[in-house]
């Protein structure tokens, strides 16, 4: 007489298990290590927040917020990213004039779900931002070479772009094509600066052809055709410091304020690359322009394989007009996107520079900010994609453990269940992972099954006469027919631990081996360095004692 | 003019930050170190559900429960606990007959906050379950050994106790004591079996005395005095097997049907404790009654120094009548108790076996479990105050970096920014954690500064003649005058990512020499050999190059 549930997640959100945790985490661990490795520390700020923090800071996109009951109290609201709690709390701290600090959470946002391309309503963010006030582009070059290890850490290497631009130098060009001063009210964005409307309408040209968004800055945006041409003629560009060069080798741009400024922290910037040997994945693109009001300086976005869509769509269903009658597949705002087309995975990270944020809180310190952020579920989902390809998921054990004690015998046998507890409680101790069937008589075949099904790599395995003689069999699971130790050895009761670790160390040490020998240096779609030993065990061979196997009558 | 923004994080919640973090990231690794020995999987479920899911599951502290405001679309709240998103995943996964699940993740309550003693509105909780039809008590005497794991990973032997009862047992001593059948009508928990109700009276002796909680029985819930006092008998009983014993030896307990299942439960469990060595930290106490509704067999609850009040409180203040004029401290339910001497930090860790809660959601299957719950950050409270007491935490770093790159020179120095970036570059390569200053032209002691503030253990120092001969000095930092090697040591500058690996790890081995040496086997409240090398570095020395120091004269 259960009550009719509907048994699901909320919409755009889902429940993570078994192997894709397990990848998950390894993503997780690589981006860690890199963070680590640069001094970053980590701050874990509330869920929610109070909801004069987060309003203001996300223009177009605060529809998006999820606001929280008023059950009395605060008002609060889920928050939508880790960068205005992480700046809230830099307003808190004064006595924190700089800081390396990294985040890895959950964010929230209602927006139309993609399930299986990692466009969720709940999902991770990974931070890494640099507060502090420091001499130029040191800071943001940092981040640039963060973004390298971790996207090297996970084998992407040749397969991603770091997107580059300033917003000092988008400016520069709105500027000079005369684009005009002052406020405008834009159908979506409300009251506006033009400058950003038309910085919003340029960010859309990975997704839209240049006619659409052309027909967005006139039509829309009221801007003046010709001096929508003249920008487009400019944010086509991407390159290197061709780019630069081509920009101050125009008169006007040359002699703008902002593009100087903006020109000067680029020069600096590709220098600084070059000495970190950063300058290979990066590309100078005029056309990026990040939808987020806070940036003011750098700005960088990062693409692969998949972020873009496969298909281009039908204008209309991208930008659809006020007062257009719906086309189908926008009807439902809560139904997932997965199998269409012109939704692509995204950019995969992103961030820039705010120097202004901390001020929106504090009033009145201002504390410069650079800084990173990874879409998790983005990443993953295109790991996951590329590890169905090559058939590496089978690799992946659910759980971590070493050893599955069981027991054996013939008539009479009691199961010998004190002893196996005794034998893990002693394994426990030494800090060895270790498993028994929580049966008081169980089949031999059935505690192998049970050690199979995880890919534990071996058992112990007790016996009424051998345990009378003080010993214990330790067998390592999947052996080939024909191995000396097939049916495995016999070993002390009283060393049992101190056997099983040196047995765990030399099949480390052989996996490891092999690993080298095979030059696999991208296993799982993680760079193998960055792997603890006890995660990868590409050496493990597919369950080999199949449960039908009469071990029972194998063994003395 | 920025706007007058209150800023604060919302009652009840904080920020996670510093010294505090990587503590709580200890607890963190100490506790998922022993799931994952017993073969725990891990699972991540959304922070909130539909809200039909959570209703019904809590009984009176349903009310504590927070909504998500309903902004078009599903209704949803956010988890209250990591059991009932777990039962609802169990529920929706039918092909999972079988799993042990970890879960380490935030859970929502709108209670009446006591900040400093780890009551918060936004805490950690950290869940084992065992979920699967196994042989009786063999998966919950498990749960006890895991118990006993962490906390003497923690280092808290010695200073704990898991109280044990068993729900059957509880129930047999109600109905023989005359407890009626039937339903009754509570003014706070609403029509409810008498029996639980009368429970969750008994629940509260670890809190108030008898007399109080005979008056609840009797005038709130309408109990006979007689039927009142004999329960009181029993439920002051507390022991191990003599308490069973003492049970047994009363003729109509042995006869009662409830309690002869409690009994050769514990039969079980106590033999099986044993097993495990786990049988001195437990204690069988017939007042332990747990509030939640859904457990079924065996409940626990962890209990510790501190975790009960330091003072009783005047029982009105805790149990105020219906109607009564509020006392002043309990005017703002917002407010922060943190200082009221008549509350403890409570139990620690909890939990029990629920057989029915996967059926309430999947109405046909049912999956037996049985589960554990560490309430980390009253676990984190404890251990702080406890670090303050032994002034251990001056021990824990900031940052884990191993190197700070520098630069030193005379007249018409440079700052060689390119050079410390290409170290850098080389030691991020080699996995090395490194940090430099980020300025052009930094003085010496800046860099010693910002090195020392972080505990940063190696200096690397480039000087111009020095790269000029393709060498640069290592130094460790904190070395005592005189040392062999106290202006640090010169090394090919093409070698030096090895260089710096060779005298990390021989650092490493003569810190972890220290550590065996000194029997330390407990470390800022974790045992050591939970802890990860790098996290542990006690032989570490505070700051010995003063930034006033004119170490650049030092030099060579």
């Amino acid at each position: 007489m259960a009550p009719k549930f509907e048994l699901k997640t909320p919409k755009g959100t889902k429940d993570w298990e078994g192997k894709d945790m397990v990848v998950r985490d390894r993503i997780f661990n690589a981006i860690t290590t890199v963070f680590k490795r640069h001094g970053g520390v980590t701050i874990d700020t509330p869920v929610f927040e109070r909801r004069e923090i987060l309003a203001g800071k996300y223009g177009e996109d605060s529809k998006l917020i999820y606001d929280l009951a008023d059950q009395g109290g605060e008002i609060c609201s889920l928050r939508y990213d880790l960068t205005v709690p992480f700046a809230r709390w830099l307003a808190m701290n004064r006595d924190v004039q700089n800081i390396k600090r990294y985040h890895i959470a959950k964010v929230y946002r209602r927006d139309q779900p993609a399930m299986t391309k990692g466009r969720m309503r709940e999902f991770y963010q990974c931070d890494f931002d640099i507060a502090g006030s420091y001499d130029a582009m040191l800071p943001d070059v940092e981040v640039i070479r963060i973004i390298t290890e971790v996207f090297n850490a996970l084998g992407w290497q040749g397969t991603y772009t770091v997107k580059l631009n300033h917003r000092k130098i988008l400016d520069g060009i709105f500027q000079v094509c005369g684009v005009p001063d002052g406020l405008i009210t834009d159908s979506r964005r409300g009251i506006e600066d033009k400058i950003r409307t038309i910085s919003s309408a340029v960010d859309k040209l990975d997704k839209l052809p240049w006619a659409e968004v052309r027909k967005e800055m006139t039509e829309e945006k009221g801007l003046d055709g010709e001096v929508a041409d003249r920008i487009g003629e400019w944010v086509v560009l991407k390159g290197q410091k061709d780019v630069l060069e081509k920009l101050r080798s125009d008169e006007k741009m040359a002699a703008n304020e902002s593009m100087k400024q903006g020109m000067a922290d680029l020069d600096l910037m590709f220098t600084y690359l070059e000495s970190f040997n950063a300058l290979d994945v990066v590309s100078f693109d005029l056309s990026l322009a990040r939808g987020l009001d806070y940036y003011t300086g750098i700005i960088y976005e990062v693409v692969t394989e998949g972020s873009a869509p496969s298909t281009t769509p039908a204008p209309a269903e991208v930008v659809p007009a006020p007062n257009k009658k719906k086309s189908k597949s926008t009807t439902d705002p809560d139904e997932d996107r997965s199998s269409d087309p012109s939704v692509g995975v995204g950019s995969v990270a992103a961030g820039g520079r705010y120097d202004n944020l901390v001020g929106m809180f504090s009033g009145r310190t201002q504390i410069p900010c650079v800084g990173i952020s990874f879409g998790v579920d983005r990443i993953f989902s295109i790991t996951k994609a590329r590890m169905a390809a090559d058939k590496s998921s089978q690799q992946v054990r659910n759980n971590e453990v070493d050893v599955y004690v069981m027991a054996f015998g013939g008539k009479g046998f009691t199961g010998l269940l004190k002893e196996r507890m005794s034998v893990c409680a002693t394994l426990w101790e030494a800090g060895i992972k270790a498993e028994y069937l929580y049966k008081v008589k169980p089949k031999l075949p059935n505690q192998f099954k049970a050690a199979e099904v995880n890919g534990v790599p071996f058992a112990i395995v007790l016996g009424e006469e051998e345990l009378a003689k003080g010993q214990v069999r330790i067998k390592e699971m999947g052996l080939q027919e024909g191995h000396p130790e097939k049916d495995g050895v016999l070993v002390s009761l009283s060393n049992v631990a101190n056997e099983v670790k040196h047995k765990l160390l030399r099949k480390q040490e052989l996996d490891d081996m092999m690993v080298r020998a095979d030059g696999l240096r991208v296993v799982h779609g993680i760079r193998g360095e960055e792997v603890k030993p006890e995660e990868v065990k590409p050496g493990e061979a597919p369950a080999a004692e199949a449960p039908a196997a009469p071990a029972e009558t194998a063994q003395p």
